[in-house]
């Protein structure tokens, strides 16, 4: 049993699924899943394939969500195994997506399949949504598939997302919601010149300074129990011809927020706006809004991860929504309970990315253990 | 004698001479110059064409002084003449450097040639400092030359640089000094991170905002009666990776000081360092010095070209320091009187750039006016 997780998670990683390609491991895991008296449904959107696969017609429906796609390599140089050869070294298993996330779906698999073998006449639903375009621009994967359910009013009650969630210990951490995402794009507008005639010339990078300064200390919220203080962080700034006697005619900067429950998007940007307006700069403002803070703040799915961890893990968990953003954020305003529960996140995104092995085999006993919780 | 002026500006002109090439302007000039008693010296730096002409021993020594080197064409699709080939239209000349400043070495050479032919046993001695380097990077023309004579304690009493210094009409502004040049190359050091994680990381850019805002506001001085005050601009910034969910590592900012006599470049570099140090920044700071700022506020130079002016173009001049740096610079040091009197400088790094071919004679015929009140 364990030896499948292994043998499952080496599979997902030897498929070269770079987002948003797929490379066949949908149909691996429909393979796998078909058996056990899973319907399966296809739904690829423009470049992404997403597969809902369910189990059980009757609520309440408990969903593992995940994704088979991954970033790219990076330098393989600097990687010690090929990043899509899955290799086991000293306990771990190493490979683009062991931690983000095949490993996870491999225990999801494995979970699913032993509680089944276990509970066959369990209660409510099980359900699989994977997408390939987590990685990637977010556009054809979770967002659409959950518009596809709302659609036909098919809802979850509990959404499991495999991310890895952990930071030193499987367990130790999991996401119980995600800070809002918010990006501007900043274009302060002066008047071009040479640097000997100020006097005909306006220096936007002069005019946004002090404006700049103003946002950069605001203390935007004190955040609450489950979200720390809103942050806003300029990531990118420029301004100049590269020659150095050229007052700039433009300055461009990109922000972003990731912000609490204690604010929303239409805040930040209506109390950006009146900053900008009060040091009278000429400015054209365009938003990219990335997502709405979510929660699952108590309920039975936090309670059946808790005591799953517990039992499994020997470790108390800590509820966090620190981090990136996540598809969960797709599936949280339908009303489901949105968990993330996951292998340590340390070598997620970098070269040599791994997992441990006897990490996978935990994770499968875990999500079982969770799903025995709630479907029995 | 004025055919010869016009003559003379479009067989220089039609030479090719794109910084730092001479193209055999010097040549040209010096076969000018040779059969009216002028000893030719070729004073080639590197990449550079430097000429050095005198005519006599005695003092007091007037020198003409000026560049053969233009700037580049630019598009050529913009211009309505080819720029290498001189071409008269309406009243005017129009190719690069016409302006810029081969007219002016034009009139130069004539008013010479005029004043010698009326005044053979005229007093002192008069010179031609020509460079091919003025539009370049000044590091092998008039500064290298200047250092010869100094070496050999040739002195210059004064210095007429050709430049374009007219607004409207010629000789509406003479330039009898320059600002001082200054450009800093900050570097402020953050910590690169995720912007999901501000916690773990350092943003220089917001470090960096008072900071700026502070130097963007300062009045660092008054100016005097000769020079406007001391101006500040930052003309480059730039931070960021191009990805909106990075906190840069670091920032990058170019800034220019032009500065009166009212501070030292060490008073700026002193300054600017204790707001960068006040702000607690981490910071490399390196400078490059462009100039000292110079000025001839009084004497026989400014007396004879306010005079030539008024007698032949009928009009008060008005003396400024205003607009870029210039080669006057490198010779105001030595003690020279300087002064800077060419055409109007409207078209000059453009396309189509043009200069009145009446003003081209008015300019030969100020230029021997000045001859006649000072070595007469």
């Amino acid at each position: 049993m364990q030896n499948d997780v292994l043998a499952l998670a080496k599979a997902l990683i030897n498929r070269d699924s770079v987002t948003p390609n797929d490379a066949g491991c949908q149909t691996l895991m429909a393979e796998f899943l078909r058996p056990l008296g899973f319907d399966i449904e296809m739904l690829p959107f423009e470049d992404t394939q997403n597969m809902w696969a369910r189990k059980g017609k009757n609520g309440p429906l408990f969903c593992f969500a995940g994704h088979t796609d991954v970033v790219p390599a990076g330098p393989l140089n600097q990687w010690h195994t090929p990043p899509f050869k899955a290799t086991e070294k000293d306990g771990y298993l190493y490979g683009r997506g062991a931690a983000d996330m095949k490993g996870s779906l491999a225990a999801m698999l494995v979970a699913t399949r032993n509680f089944i073998d276990k509970h066959p006449h369990h209660d409510g639903s099980i359900a699989f949504l994977i997408t390939s375009d987590e990685e990637g621009p977010f556009i054809n994967g979770t967002t659409r598939v959950v518009d596809t359910l709302e659609a036909r009013n098919e809802k979850m009650t509990w959404c499991l997302v495999g991310e890895p969630s952990s930071t030193s210990e499987v367990g130790d951490v999991v996401k119980n919601g995600r800070r809002g995402s918010l990006t501007g794009h900043l274009t302060v507008k002066g008047i071009q010149g040479h640097v000997a005639y100020p006097h005909l010339a306006r220096n936007p990078v002069h005019e946004a300074a002090p404006a700049l300064a103003e946002l950069a200390a605001i203390k935007w919220d004190n955040g609450n129990t489950y979200f720390p203080p809103t942050s806003f962080q300029i990531s990118n700034i420029s301004a100049g011809t590269g020659a150095g006697n050229v007052i700039p005619g433009t300055l461009s900067v990109q922000f972003n927020f990731r912000f609490s429950t204690e604010l929303t998007d239409r805040q930040l940007i209506e109390k950006t706006r009146q900053i900008l307006d009060r040091h009278q700069l000429d400015y054209d403002l365009d938003w990219t809004f990335n997502g709405q803070p979510f929660l699952t703040d108590s309920g039975e799915l936090v309670e059946a991860t808790r005591t799953a961890i517990e039992t499994v893990c020997g470790r108390r968990t800590e509820l966090s929504t620190a981090g990136g953003t996540s598809d969960g954020r797709f599936i949280a305003p339908t009303g489901a309970q949105v968990i993330e529960l996951g292998p340590v996140n340390a070598t997620i995104h970098k070269v040599n990315e791994c997992v441990k092995i006897d990490d996978l085999y935990k994770l499968a006993d875990t999500y079982q253990a969770i799903l025995a919780r709630l479907l029995c």
